[in-house]
């Protein structure tokens, strides 16, 4: 079975969920389709031109506190970032581009972790090609490969494929036909997937 | 411990916690406290004139598929109600001004699956006083009470409460200081009761 995972880096839930997806999604047998793609036209198209937990300072609040307890919870390290969110544009791209690469679910998650747990500009290509460095790969060429006007296509892409799944926010885990949102509902997308995966083709 | 449990009789993620936070709080020795409070006043704060599953279909289109797969998961009926979202008032003012009265549980989740499981119209006087009469109770005299200027004004306190805990949505599960959204986070909610039981006073 297939589980795929979406996700946009200035997300903040989808950060507890790249760094346990793969560990949780492995022990059932499940392989994880990482799929990169951006939140900002989505929330444009809903007449947003900021993430809703700026534009609705309760919620935002509420989201900080309560990310803060789930990296508590899931022993990851937490610090709030100085800047929210921040534009991931050529770390999707380089997702998006390299999505089948056997280091991606590991250059996601350094992402994640700059961003997210130390409170680097994850919007700077140095620090995405410190990311790419610390796991031995060749940044600059990943960088300009990841730059080319082939790869921006492929991101637009996998968007408006985000648009026609109705994906409205991340992480969104999507088994078939069926969508489950958010970190908290990765539990109920693994059940699914297992029991997809055990019903008779 | 005290686990505050508040709801929204028209909150559709409200219903499986209603239906479940009795006894998943019993089995930890947590106390529930019942606390209606109405959505409305809140959400126009955030200028919305509507439940936000109706302003962004995506999102309740997403949230009704949902709610079945979580209704379908705790093994209670589900029914997609005809008209969303239901005005609760009544109900709430009972709930509120009866907040403490043992038949309460039972009276919230009666009207929920109303709502909910049967699709009728909650609303309705009638419909209220059924689910009051099916627990053997004088519904006359207890819709008279609740809609009472004393009753009225307790739910507008209970309401301006949840104002200033910053309640933005329903369900919310509050201990203490801590707030936990929706039926996704009740068994954190439960988990951090429990922890705070058991430490030292």
């Amino acid at each position: 079975m297939k589980l795929e995972f979406w996700f946009e880096f200035g997300s903040t839930y989808s950060y507890p969920s790249a760094m346990r997806v793969e560990s949780l999604a492995a022990n059932k047998n499940i392989e994880v389709v990482w799929r990169s793609f951006l939140l900002g036209p989505i929330f444009k198209d809903q007449g947003w031109n900021n993430s809703p937990f700026n534009l609705y300072p309760a919620k935002g609040k509420y989201m900080w506190r309560d990310l803060e307890r789930i990296c508590e919870e899931q022993n990851i390290p937490f610090k709030r970032p100085s800047v929210f969110p921040r534009n991931g544009l050529l770390a999707a791209r380089i997702a998006c581009f390299y999505a089948d690469a056997d280091w991606l679910p590991k250059f996601v998650q350094s992402v994640y972790q700059g961003n997210f747990a130390h409170d680097l500009d994850i919007s700077n290509t140095d620090l995405i090609a410190d990311c790419l460095e610390n796991l031995n790969l060749d940044s600059s060429h990943i960088i300009e490969e990841a730059s080319s006007e082939q790869s921006k296509a492929l991101l637009r892409e996998q968007t408006e494929r985000a648009i026609e799944l109705e994906l409205f926010g991340a992480p969104m885990f999507v088994i078939g036909k069926e969508r489950f949102w958010g970190n908290d509902r990765l539990e109920a997308a693994i059940k699914w997937a297992e029991k997809q995966g055990s019903l008779p083709k």
